[in-house]
């Protein structure tokens, strides 16, 4: 894969991902790499998606396939987004403002995490013309949350991503401790408590989540932002139904790259369930697993309108900067053309369940 | 894992068990890690809980998680027992005796062996406030289980719990000769026959268990201890609901480890059906395999009151004695609030069985 | 386990089977380990049987486990008998005559191959007072079956077993070249043809089975013998119903231990579809991967009234000659009669599918 | 297996294949090995035929057991045709001139690929009297299409295989750089364009596949060569369904030996249905993954008319030229005969889903 790229990239990202371990500091790797508990719903993301194989069509005129689609009305060159991970400046000096050039150049959507180390205004200069979305937890102090939620509306983000997942520290066995403190060089301009701008200590944080937010509060995100709202960390369909009923825009299933709790459900097996409950109301996301455009169409016929990237991009950001991001974006959706292609689907929206083994 | 204890302890029970190997002689890790036959039963004990996936809800008020419930109307920080089990004096020099103290520091409930190298009364006089259990068998000669029960009343213990799986001897494939012959300095005061107190040969005690205990002899522990009866062993739901029938006031699902006959269900694929049995006319627990916060948390969702931990205590009285067996607890129940807060269930009653995929 | 003979036997048979690799010749190994095609089959057969799980039974009076049977009306200490395999002289010197000696200790049934290196006179001659039964394929040459056939029942036989699963010469991969040419030492003695008894070229003489033989055939078994027919290596319901009516006594389920035809169904998988079929119009019996007593109970409990062992049987005798295959025999039944005790049965006719889960 | 051939063959075509890895350029068994993506398809193709388990039937009249059959209105030895596959002179000096001297030895039918690096003509000169069938794909400029399937018709092919799998060009993984350039003295008589007939490039021949081709256009194929036309590479029902309504004579079902698009389902798992779909109003066969006769078997018992086999006939040419692919095909053949006779069955149109576990 070049891509117009400074390298050449391997051609599956297994073979990315180790050199992404090769490339990255082992602190930066630790954190990237790990789950919680056992890792077994980390590993379980990956595999659940194969377990669908494929029903491809024939002989359908494949003259002019395209991935493009929308998102939240935003056109993106393909159903994948960028997810919000952390701290990119631990693999890559840029840090997220090389991101928000990727995205940029993918023409797609990218998440910026509450936990990024650059401010979600210093990305906006980076890459105004593009689209952004705000991620952020509901802190025990509500007024830094709605602080944040104000900024992104006026840094002209275009969607909060409200993160649902955080009612516990999650413990993560691979960390030193179970914890995790970044180099003390980095800031979190988005986290940090205004009485501690320079706290390096993530965990820390991430212990300010507040445990108490509920259904009823979500309709503060959009009234703080001005902006539609994006639910991320649900996993049963009667959950996705309520927070469309209060007022959500869209669902983004995830259990957090198995980061959170080891033994929930694979993202994969629960989609299907979260799509027939939202039944159109709003649109539904996935993230956890995807490693291949086979897998994006696995998730776009399962009921997805778009899957969210998160390790892929960080392997590539720590291979090769913002281009290597823009190589993973390119890869995957070259990826799921081709699939598309040889499925006899041309279009995103006609990627169905018909499509896969036993999925209707 | 440090909970106030004098070490710091690994953050995976797997990693304590490593460690307990090594701190444990060879002869007492050959007792304490062994299953019968081709311990088959012992490994899909611990693999059958992690069937169970798990699909969490989000936006419940998590501000007040508790793991605190009641075993028979006694007060427990947490869902967590201490199984019966044999020789603690093998892999921890106080025996008994430590672990009784950690029992009252983590504030469950301990279940003395018939088996154990210390007597009930001397158990008693350790942790005199504590609510402790004294676990037993029919032995063929009647007089001498009649004795032990008698004994368990008189010393405060507040429930006995009678094991029904002693049928016959089972045959342990990693013990020389199948057989075991502990340290001649270990003494049985609640099962060496009066005759031969000094008797050491516990597999040689094993078969002094009576093979013609029935449903009516059930009522017997009753009468001799004035205490409440736990039915031990249970495997089936017919069986449960006989033994409720028969006066039983709770039933402890166990396939004991794995340690009686190889190829027996794991008890996590029994639960529901007894759960289902037993109707809420008694309680119910259930052992075998359970290493997380997690897996106690399935249990309790498939139908278990409680949850009897057996060998991971026996590792942390072997790495750091009592502090040792306090960490584990500690951290099972941890685990368990933490998982039930990402689950968004804040008390033990409301974990039920729609949080797993399939079990309902 | 000791039984009485010369040698400590290992506490299971997978290393009784690797001592008797040891014991065993190369060629001797290689002929009696093997299986045809990838041995996929001959693994299976072992793998089926755990797939049982037990559902165990508690407070029964179990003050008194029998595991003695009857078999075709004969008194056996267990529904174990000892399969027809070829050629005993390669594993042993004494050959048959070990085995059938074997077979008076452990009061069972020895089904003598019509591929032993010992004439079925020789054999009843050693053991005059023992039950026997003999084996047999009908040849293209009919008249040497009936010869066969008359002798059996001359020298004291109580059934004939008449083997249907020769229809075509199997190629085992093993092998060299897939053939096997024995000692030239040895004898067939019953099976070898009158113009050439020299001849120990054995799958020269598998050649000639006759492939044209079919159920109107198997009266003629009774014809010559004067005795019961037992029909060996049926795999389906609807063939199990044509033998029954076709006048036989007893239905022998077997895949030649996965030496015919790599593919075909293990025969725990089979065994409920054929005991439903037979329905107690005859007995059935099954082979293959047996390999523990509480494999036996499966085998009775899903509808055998008794199970065939074939390589363990000869795996003791390789390591230690008639006392080996006591010692195997023993084992076994010393196993069931602990499996029955740990599940509530206390006699092999009360073993129902209940005990084993997902069977009813 | 000799089968009058040079060598002696190995006992089974796994063996074989480690052979001809040893036999073959690197370049080449790695074209011939690799399939796409992470090769799970690949896998599973093989995997897939081995779930089905034969339930053999006994004591039928097996004295005239034939393999023979017809393949549209062609009678064959066996049901056991050679797949097309490119390149034959990359693992045998002859070429394709080899395999069609073993399909003449073999009689069997010889499907001549549009990737052969000899033309259909030189083929049909090697064998004028066997039955040859001619592989295309329609391309971009049609006109070439119609000139090879006129040129098929010309030189005396009984059938044209259109392949329908290549709307897009595949990557795969394991060739350098996901593409192919296969030695420049190759020349490809049937593909390259009339304006570039020295082009080696393979893989940029095969971006002229036309991606439009629909189910209207099959009827070209037949309208220029003036024969029947298989359809390869369906793999739903309803496709298969709407090829006969076009007017297919057969269906081929394949997925390129899991060489197009990894997560595909395997052959196996999609043949029922669409023999279901097709109903008998036209033939079905079916390549991927077939490794012994027992595939075979299972692959007619399902509802192939035929097999195809592609890999292993280049395992042969690769190991002993056009003896070695003859000896592939008696070896199948073989199999497949003595996997009838051990089934019960002596016909292969008595070949039905009964005689696999859980096919009806």
């Amino acid at each position: 894969v070049t891509d117009g790229t400074s390298r050449v990239f391997p051609p599956t990202l297994a073979e990315l991902e180790a050199e992404a371990e090769v490339a990255a500091s082992p602190a930066a790797w630790d954190y990237l790499a790990h789950g919680s508990g056992d890792e077994s719903t980390m590993r379980e993301n990956v595999v659940a998606w194969t377990r669908w194989k494929l029903r491809p069509q024939v002989l359908r005129d494949m003259g002019d396939v395209r991935t493009s689609t929308t998102v939240l009305g935003i056109d993106v060159d393909a159903p994948i987004l960028i997810a919000p991970t952390a701290m990119h400046r631990f693999v890559c000096d840029d840090g997220e403002l090389a991101t928000a050039r990727a995205a940029v150049r993918a023409n797609t959507i990218y998440i910026v995490s509450m936990a990024a180390t650059t401010s979600l205004e210093a990305v906006a200069a980076e890459a105004p013309d593009s689209a952004r979305w705000a991620q952020m937890y509901m802190l025990r102090d509500r007024g830094r949350t709605r602080a944040l939620a104000e900024r992104a509306g006026a840094a002209g983000y275009r969607a909060v991503v409200a993160s649902v997942d955080g009612a516990a520290v999650p413990r993560r066995s691979r960390l030193a401790g179970g914890a995790l403190v970044p180099p003390d060089t980095f800031r979190f301009p988005n986290l940090a408590s205004p009485d501690d701008p320079h706290n390096t200590n993530l965990m820390a944080m991430v212990s300010d989540f507040d445990p108490t937010v509920t259904f009823d509060d979500l309709a503060l995100f959009e009234e703080w932002s001005g902006l539609p709202v994006v639910v991320k960390g649900v996993m049963r369909g009667d959950d996705a139904a309520r927070c469309v009923d209060a007022g959500a825009a869209a669902i983004a299933i995830s259990n957090h790259g198995g980061r959170t709790l080891d033994g929930v459900a694979a993202t994969a097996d629960v989609l299907p369930e979260i799509a027939d409950a939202v039944a159109g109301r709003a649109e539904v996301y996935v993230d956890g697993g995807i490693r291949n455009g086979v897998d994006v169409l696995r998730a776009v016929a399962l009921g997805a309108q778009a899957v969210l990237i998160g390790r892929p991009v960080l392997w590539g950001l720590a291979v090769d900067g913002a281009d290597g991001a823009v190589a993973v974006l390119h890869h995957l959706a070259e990826e799921l053309g081709r699939a598309m292609a040889l499925c006899g689907r041309d279009r995103v929206d006609l990627l169905t369940r018909d499509l896969l083994l036993g999925a209707t």
